[in-house]
């Protein structure tokens, strides 16, 4: 259920609950979302499918992009898998109005102190004033008008235990509404990968940033520069005046040309995952490392729960909507630490990683 | 400047940044909060007052109050420096409007990980909006009014080590407005002392509640059943459907009588912070525990982490206002962890302990 409500919260989130910071009701759209969201069954054996059997079509972007989703969740945990020796337990659940998530968590590995998968279908309806923000129409709508929606996503945090080991987060969506009022139904995608190490390795942020130019090179030449700046700009920890990591892509509400077309780039970035992120974990997984180290990766730890408790739209989406709590916060680190006044030496290695998230737009990788 | 953001999002917070919770905008709010106060001064000399000397009279509800918890601080650090053994270390800084604050912390003593006691004294405006909302009456008012106001307060977290140990957060404040518009200057007093066990030892929370009891008795025989409900109702982390712990009190915007006898309040409860807490921690500071109960502390931190960061009116408002981070986050665990799906035995004190958390208000322990 959690991972159902991050996945609506970042498709709709915008426009609905985080309407609030624009001046607009929020907790009442809140409650609404949630009741109609809450139901779930817990089951045993997972479907290959999380649609509606016989009402939506396989072949329909939904039914691809669910599938793509899911291979993805398979190939990453497989991938994680073999590099820690552990397996990820899964729990999954069906909604009675169709949908349905699936989450896959690792905990306490050899390499991963916390590592989950989660996947998401949902089907739900959202305030007409919220589409009407949406879809920057002024559509004539009545107080309790909802408009159908279907969501579905895949979204991880991987945390080693080794501070020379990065962080990795990702998040592929899709969003679509029905047909409503005379307009026709709407779709967004959005995603993005991002990592969050301790330590700056000049050649492991060429590689993952590398990786992701390359990706976006195939598909627009203009949207790795502004894609690396949107990602900056969303992971920005602002009461800090810094980034939560070394940043990677984002990108939001995305439906500005061919759908085939976005699909193919969302479908070749999450299969890029593993080749971005895993290479450099079995590089450092057994670095030597100090018990200052050690304490270093535990106040970033403690940066990472900042910025996802206090600005991360999908979590707090979830939470203040009743998502189903363990799936939201498996985004949180197993540990996590706060010092009073926490100094670094002004010329060690966390200085220079303090001086990159500070003025994360003057770095560039590639 | 964190000090001082708490202290003005106790009081002013309600009617102003968190009108976004109603529906009203509250990042231009924040933002013009942030370039009033943002200034510091730090300085090595503490000063006998923070008033503006000359203007101030320090006979003046602001004057006595100013006294009044700076004597607290003094008195709380020295009872917990007796019972630990280290020292409080002491940041303090004056703003060039008038003003300032001062900011004591331990950190890894012998019996407290992290125990944290702020003052401060702050002189800003608020938007007249904001104003309007706290008065409630229908006061015209120009976009660009700002009303002048005071606000002093005092407001402490304290970890201790040993899970068989409570976590005590206090915080007692008074907040004025200047003449404006016709309308005589307003005030009210805020405040409480609350109490985060992480098992249940009946007799100790009898003690706590029973010395919070006693004080509320002695100034109005309903308090303490308002204000033990009240601070149930403040501290409910919403998505965990918990409170952060087993309660105390809490009185907010409190002005229905006479201000001496609301300072007599006050500053009988502030006095009664040691009684309160210390005798429990004398207690079972050499308490003998398990590896599972220190996990089940680390649990429990999280749970306050997420409560503070996501829920507590002063912690957001001074991050959002750009007040001193350290001093605003000193109330954060030194150490917290997030293990998925973390479950207790049902016949356990970890589960009476959920049991209580989860129905606050059936709990009464005097």
């Amino acid at each position: 259920m959690a991972a159902l409500c991050q996945q609506v919260a970042f498709t709709q989130a915008k426009p609905n609950v985080f309407a609030a910071r624009k001046g607009q009701r929020s907790a009442r759209v809140a409650v609404k979302v949630q009741a109609a969201l809450a139901a779930e069954n817990y089951i045993t054996e997972v479907p290959e499918s999380l649609l509606r059997p016989g009402i939506d079509d396989p072949n329909s972007m939904r039914g691809r992009f669910e599938k793509m989703i899911r291979g993805i969740q398979s190939q990453v945990c497989s991938a994680i898998e073999e590099v820690d020796g552990n397996t990820f337990r899964q729990d999954a659940w069906t909604r009675p109005g169709g949908g349905g998530g699936i989450t896959r968590v690792m905990q306490e590995g050899n390499v991963w102190e916390k590592a989950g998968v989660a996947v998401s279908v949902v089907y739900g309806t959202m305030p007409a004033e919220a589409y009407r923000v949406a879809v920057g129409k002024d559509i004539p709508f009545d107080r309790e008008d909802r408009v159908p929606f279907f969501a579905a996503g895949i979204s991880s945090v991987m945390h080693p235990w080794n501070p020379h080991c990065p962080t990795m987060h990702f998040n592929y969506r899709y969003f679509e509404t029905e047909d409503w009022k005379g307009i026709p139904g709407q779709w967004w995608f959005g995603g993005g990968t991002d990592i969050t190490p301790n330590y700056i390795v000049e050649e492991d942020m060429k590689h993952f940033h590398g990786v992701y130019k390359a990706v976006c090179d195939r598909h627009d030449p203009t949207w790795y520069e502004k894609m690396k700046h949107d990602c900056d700009d969303y992971f920005t920890i602002t009461h800090r005046g810094e980034t939560r990591g070394l940043g990677g892509i984002i990108y939001e509400d995305l439906n500005d040309r061919d759908k085939e077309k976005i699909f193919a780039f969302a479908t070749d970035a999450a299969n890029h995952i593993v080749e971005s992120y895993v290479p450099i974990i079995k590089k450092h997984k057994n670095d030597p490392y100090s018990p200052r180290q050690k304490e270093w990766q535990q106040i970033r730890r403690g940066r990472y729960t900042e910025f996802n408790l206090v600005y991360d739209r999908g979590t707090i989406f979830g939470l203040k909507t009743g998502g189903r709590i363990e799936s939201i916060l498996m985004s949180l680190p197993l540990t996590a630490s706060w010092r009073y006044d926490y100094q670094v030496d002004p010329q060690g290695p966390e200085q220079k990683f303090l001086d990159a998230v500070r003025n994360p737009h003057a770095v560039n990788w590639v």
